[in-house]
């Protein structure tokens, strides 16, 4: 009896919970995520001056994302990029990540101009690393799900922090 | 035979994508939502340019919400806001919603400095609001749960756009 009680009590609050949220008129939506599909299991920074205090805090490269929902070329490298338990590890431990779809005031997250997918690597030190580039000269911070590679190794020469250079 | 067949098959497709996924060392993370929970139906911009834009484009109003993780008005404030549905609703269908844990780079957004919580609201024509304002002279832009009301009557004010009153 006890248990039955139990029972009614947890469903009416299940219900009076469900009931009392609010749901838009198109129907229940899924909350949206600061991961956007690129990791969600890293925790993302939500702005670039968000993510640039963490760089300088922590000593830690920052990496920057720049995409598009309705570009399918930065879906094709999310889905590689998602799926690449390396690099996902690699970005969790050794990196702050900010994933964008919206350009910020900074012109220097853009060097040869705004495009997506577009990959921009900043020092802590607060210097971008221009010198990190992909394989295209007409667009040199794009990167393709075959450039993963490449990638990988252009996070290992931003690990290397300009200060230790010196 | 055939409906077994299935679902050993449903269970394998089910542990590889569980198995394949990165998981950090300390444990398997609940992705990080852009609403932080202040308002899990509300489409929220990611940033404070990017909000911008979506209120120009919709001739919205934009409401932007400064709190912090460890800060306990902010929570309480959360929690009124994000339960009361007339609140919600209004945010949904009438205004673009913007929620941030770090400053701008923007002076305009801080009137009378930087504290959390912190409402303010900005004209499509990209005015700030700083004629909405609270109750608590010291900090105009900050509203404490028993303030929900003026906060409601604010988003009036709010909605009522300065091209409107020309």
């Amino acid at each position: 009896m006890m248990k039955a009680g139990l029972s009614v009590l947890l469903a009416l609050v299940v219900m009076s919970s469900a009931f009392g949220k609010y749901v838009p008129k198109s129907g229940k939506r899924i909350p949206q995520t600061l991961s956007r599909g690129w990791g969600d299991q890293l925790i993302w920074a939500q702005t670039y001056e968000e993510a640039l205090y963490w760089a300088r805090s922590r000593n830690k490269p920052l990496m920057v994302l720049f995409h598009l929902e309705d570009c399918p070329h930065s879906h094709e490298l999310r889905k590689v990029l998602s799926e690449d338990n390396g690099i996902q590890k690699m970005l969790d431990e050794d990196f702050v990540v900010l994933n964008l779809m919206y350009e910020t005031t900074d012109k220097h997250l853009s060097p040869d101009g705004q495009y997506v997918p577009r990959i921009i690597f900043v020092d802590p030190a607060m210097t971008v690393r221009a010198d990190i580039v992909g394989r295209y000269s007409n667009r040199m911070y794009a990167y393709e799900p075959a450039d993963i590679k490449l990638l990988k190794s252009n996070m290992e020469k931003a690990k290397k922090l300009l200060k230790s250079e010196l």
